[in-house]
C-alpha cells in the first residue's frame, strides 16, 4: 500500500513537473523527492534480488538471480530507477525530459499489486478473434477513405489533402467522430463523401469498443460468481 | 406536486435570471417571486423541524429537533433557503452571483419526491467494482497520452502543450470524442500519436458508459418485476 | 407503391428547390411537378372523404365525413394539400419558403403505409419509463453544467458565456459529444470544470440510445417469432 | 500467403506514392515494384483461366473459360491488372492519379482468402430488416434537420446554410457526433432546434452501430460454437 501510494506520488510530480511555473518554484523540492523515490525503489529492487533465490526456482546465487532480474516485472522494477541516472548525467534537455517523462514507467509496476489488471488482459484474450477482425476492418476502412478523400480533396485543398498519409488525419478524426475541425472538405463533391464516409464508417469503428465493453462486463461477471479465498479475496480458481 | 412545480420554476428563475436583458427588465419580479419562493421552503422547513418530534426517533424539544437537522435531506432544505440572506446582504456582484446559482441546490430538494432517483443510486453500487475499474484505466490512459503529447508537440506549440495538464485538455476533449479543436497537433508525429490514442484510447472510454447503460436496464426491468403496492405503486421489497 | 414513389419525388423536390441554381433554371418544372402532385394528392383525399361512407364507423353524409376527416392521418392528407393553396396566393417570400418546406408534412403520409412505423411507437411505448427518467437526468445535467461554466467563464468571455442559457449551446454540444468548437473554455478552472462534466455527463448522454438501442433489437426479434399471415405478411398478433 | 503479402505490400505502395516528396525520390521504385506486382497479378489471373477448364463447371475451351471469366472473384483479378494499362499510356495527371488509387481494389482480391469477411455478409443478411428500417430513419432525419435549419439559419449565414443539400454537410456532421465546426448556427432560434436535433437524434444514428455490433457478437459466438474441420479450421456447416 505504501509502494502504491508512493508510485501514484511520482506520477503527479511527473505531471506537476513539467508546468514550467512549478519547476521553476519547486525545482529542488522535486528533485529531492525523486532521489527518495528512486533510494525506495532501488532499495525494493535490491531486496527483491537479494531474496529471490529463497525462491526454489531461483536458486544459484548468481544465474538464479540472473534469471529473476530478467522476469517482465523485475525488468520493469529496473526500468523504474534507472531514468534517475540520465537525470544526473550531464545531458541536453530534450534527453532530460524524456528521462522525466520516462519515469512513468513506474505506472507498471502498480500491475504487481494490481491483480485486476489480469480482468483486461483475460478480455483481450477472450475477445481477441473479434478484436483482430475489428482492426482489420479499419485499417481497410482507413486506407480507402483516405484515399477517396485524398483524390476528391487534393485539386482544392492541396496542402491539406497533399497525400493520403495527410488525408488519414482527417479520415482518423472523423471515423473516431471526434472531428476536430481542422482539416474538412470544402468541395460539394468531398463533402458528399465525407457524408457517406461518416455514416458507413462510425458503425465499424464503433465495434472494437462495444465487443470491449461486452467483454469486460462477461468477465467482471464470471470473476464475481467465482469462488474467492475467503482471507485475501483473491480468487480460487 | 405543489412543491414540485414551485422547484422547477424556481430552477427556471435561476436560469432566466442569468439573462442581462430579462433582468434589466424584470429584475423586480424575478425578486418578488424569490421572496416568495424562499418564504414557502423556509415555512416547510419550520414545519417539518415543528412536527418532527412527533416521530419517535426525534423525540426531545431541542435535541431531537437538532439531530431531525443534521439528516443530509432536511440539510438540504436548509441550504435551499439560505442563498436568500446572501442575496439581500450588501455583498459585491460576484459573491450574489454565486449565491443566485447556489439556489440550483433546490434540485436536490426533488430527491425526497422522486424515488426513482433512489435506481440510479442502486446502479452505482451494483457496478461500483467495474466503475472503479474503468474510471482507473481512465485516468492512466489520460496521464499517458497527454504526456506523449505534451513530449511530442511541446517543442512545435509550447502555447498549447505548454505543460502535461495543459495537454490534458487536449487528451479529455479527444478521448471522449468531443473535439472542439481548439488544440490540436500539427507535427507529423504528433498526429501519428494522436491517431493511435484515440483509436486505441475511445473504447476505454466508453467503457464507463457501456457499464451504466447495462445497469441501468438492468435495474429498471428488476424493479418492474419487483411487487409493488397496488395502492401507491411504490415498491414492497 | 405509386403514392410512396410520389411522396419520395416530393421530397425530392423540396429539397432540390431550395437550391438557388436549381430553382432559377427549372422553377417552371419545380411547379408544374407540384401542381401534378397536389391535384394527385387532393383527389385521393376526395376519394378517401366520398367513400369513407362505406364503412360503417363513418355512416351519415356530412357528419360521418365530418368525423372521418378529423382523423390524425386524413388531417395530415388535408395538410399535404394545404401548402399549396398558400404558394399561389400572393404572399411574401418567407412565408412562400415556409410553406414549400412545409410541403416535408407528405412524409407523414407514409405512415400509413410503412407498418414498421409501428414498431418504433411499441418501442417508445414499452420503454417510456427508462426514457422518461433518462430526459430527467438530461435536463438536471444541463442546467447545472451550464450554470456552472457560466459561473466560471462569464468573467473572462462574457460575450460566449453571457447567460445560463447561452452557455446550454456549449453544454448541449459537449455533452453530446458533437463538440464544434465554437465556444469553448478558457481559463483553467473553466478548463478543469468542462474536463470533468464531459467525463462524467457523456455516460448519461448516452443512456438514452442505449435504451431505444436495446429495445430497437428487442422489438424486431419479437416481431419476427410472432405469427405472421402467409398470405401479406402482417401480424396476426 | 504470399499473395496476401504482396497485396498488402501494394496498398502500402499506392499509400506511399500520394506523398510528393516519396514519388520525387523513389518514383523509379515505385514503378519497378508495380511492373513486378502486376506480372504476379497477371501470371496468377492467366493461369487461373487456363486451369479453370479442370473444373467440371467450366468445361468448354472457350465458353468455360469466358464463363469463369465473368465471375466477380475473378473479375476483380482482372481489375487489379488493368490500372497498369492506363499507367502506361500516355494519359493526363488526373487519369494517372485515378488509375493508381484504382490499384486499391486489388485489396479486394483478399477476399478469396480471408473466410471471415464471409462473417461481416452473414450480418448484414440476418440484421437486414433492422438496418434497412435504421438508415430509413435516417434518411428522414437528414431531411427533416437540414429543412429546419435551412429555414431558420438561412437568412443569417446564407453562404453556409444556402440550401438544403448544403445544410446537410451540417446535418450530417452534427448527427453522426462528428461536429467539424465550420458550419454552426449563430441565431438563437437556430441553436435551440440544433439542440433539440442533436439530442433527439443522436440516438437515431447510433442504431445501426448498436444493431451492427450485436450482430457481430453473435456470429462470431455462432461460428465458434459450429464445428470445425480439424485440419484446416474451417466451418463443416
Amino acid at each position: 500500500m505504501a509502494i502504491m501510494a508512493l508510485i501514484a506520488a511520482n506520477v503527479l510530480a511527473v505531471v506537476l513537473h513539467s508546468v514550467p511555473e512549478l519547476e521553476a518554484r519547486f525545482g529542488r523540492e522535486f528533485h529531492a523527492f525523486e532521489v527518495f523515490s528512486v533510494a525506495v525503489f532501488a532499495a525494493e529492487y535490491l531486496a527483491r534480488l537479494w531474496s529471490c533465490v529463497e525462491d526454489p526456482h531461483y536458486r544459484g546465487a548468481l544465474r538464479g538471480r540472473l534469471r529473476f532480474a530478467l522476469r517482465p516485472l523485475v525488468l520493469i522494477d529496473l526500468l523504474a530507477v534507472l531514468p534517475f541516472l540520465v537525470m544526473v548525467a550531464p545531458v541536453d534537455l530534450r534527453v532530460l525530459r524524456a528521462a522525466r517523462l520516462f519515469r512513468l514507467v513506474r505506472l507498471l509496476k502498480m500491475g504487481r499489486y494490481i491483480t485486476a489488471l489480469a480482468l483486461f488482459r483475460t478480455v483481450l484474450r477472450q475477445k481477441r478473434e473479434e478484436l483482430v477482425l475489428s482492426v482489420a476492418f479499419m485499417a481497410v476502412l482507413l486506407v480507402v477513405s483516405s484515399s477517396i478523400m485524398y483524390f476528391v480533396e487534393n485539386g482544392t485543398q492541396p496542402d491539406k489533402f497533399s497525400s493520403i498519409p495527410e488525408s488519414m488525419w482527417w479520415a482518423v478524426a472523423t471515423l473516431t467522430t471526434v472531428g476536430y475541425g481542422d482539416v474538412t472538405p470544402v468541395t460539394p463533391l468531398g463533402r458528399i463523401a465525407a457524408g457517406l464516409i461518416s455514416i458507413v464508417g462510425i458503425g465499424r469503428f464503433a465495434l472494437p469498443t462495444a465487443v470491449l465493453g461486452a467483454g469486460f462486463v462477461e468477465a467482471v461477471q464470471a470473476r464475481r460468481e467465482a469462488p474467492a479465498c475467503p482471507h485475501c479475496g483473491g480468487a480460487l480458481r
